[in-house]
């Protein structure tokens, strides 16, 4: 490495991100992550999530704090709205994950970025979830996102950011492709 | 509706429930949502996302107060653990409306619930985000759920609140199938 590169660049440690990606090109083991949580029902729509920890780069890591993320629904649909609901949580996932994808790439091809922001949509018939006709999917009919980037780059080279961060975002692949999911019940 | 049930169950209104239900079966018009969030990168791995209002029931709702939630990657992820990131999001999310899910079918059914907990856990192979491997998917290869649930029913009547929850979540659906997704570049 150059040093008298800077060694941040868009807050993340450039050094660090280059360690990372030698150490797994060496052994794909440490780049194998189980994220874990635990949910709790609090009474009619509010449950709360608590992250406590997770196992990556061959070790367990706990977070200082762990992180709690509560979820409700509004009033139109029976609650009261003590915090966003399980399909908004899905397109604040969405959103968060495209932003990180985005500015880790940028990071890694010298790409200072100035702002990166989104704007998501997502259109969802209830006669799913309520089981009023089966014809109706319970997900999300589609979802949509407009991105807006500012960066010291061409456009182009913007445009191609953009166009990685979808082809490389965990969160755009479970959305748009099947994910194997086992649910048991435990005593 | 016999006047002597109580018109409240598992912090559920049974009787706005029953109206919400009627309403959609009579126009189904009302069941259409739309869901909606936007994004800001704040640095490194932290962005953030505020939910302010939506459509439902043929009309707009805004949020009292707007839901803000953060997303950040832990420090083995170059960033500072702020708030759990995206993969920990998005188990949040299932997580929060299997839980929402099964309480609304369980009311539904005049099931009387006593608490419902839920542990997941998500294989993420990180070769996939970094593009090292193209054979490597980005997502999650799979995830796992494992659920409690405590009611005043029969233990087959519990399994069966089980099934019609991942049947009926939004999330499952978005998690097993694929779902429609746009992405494009504002200016």
């Amino acid at each position: 490495m150059n040093n008298q590169q800077p060694s941040t660049l868009n807050g993340l440690d450039t050094v660090a991100m280059g360690a990372t990606v030698s150490a797994i090109g060496e052994q794909s083991i440490v780049a194998k992550f189980q994220f874990r949580a635990q949910n709790q029902w609090l009474g009619g729509g509010h449950n709360r999530t608590t992250i406590s920890d997770f196992d990556g780069a061959c070790q367990k890591h706990v977070h200082e704090q762990p992180h709690v993320v509560d979820s409700d629904e509004p009033e139109v649909l029976m609650s009261a709205d003590r915090a966003a609901n399980p399909a908004q949580h899905a397109l604040h996932a969405l959103a968060a994950c495209l932003c990180s994808t985005l500015v880790i790439h940028a990071t890694a091809r010298g790409i200072r970025l100035r702002s990166v922001e989104s704007t998501l949509e997502g259109d969802v018939d209830l006669r799913g979830v309520l089981g009023l006709d089966s014809a109706v999917r319970n997900g999300y009919e589609g979802i949509r996102v407009s991105l807006k980037v500012d960066a010291d780059a061409p456009s182009e080279v913007i445009d191609e950011l953009i166009q990685v961060a979808q082809e490389r975002s965990p969160l755009v692949d479970i959305i748009s492709n099947p994910t194997p999911l086992a649910v048991r019940r435990v005593q």
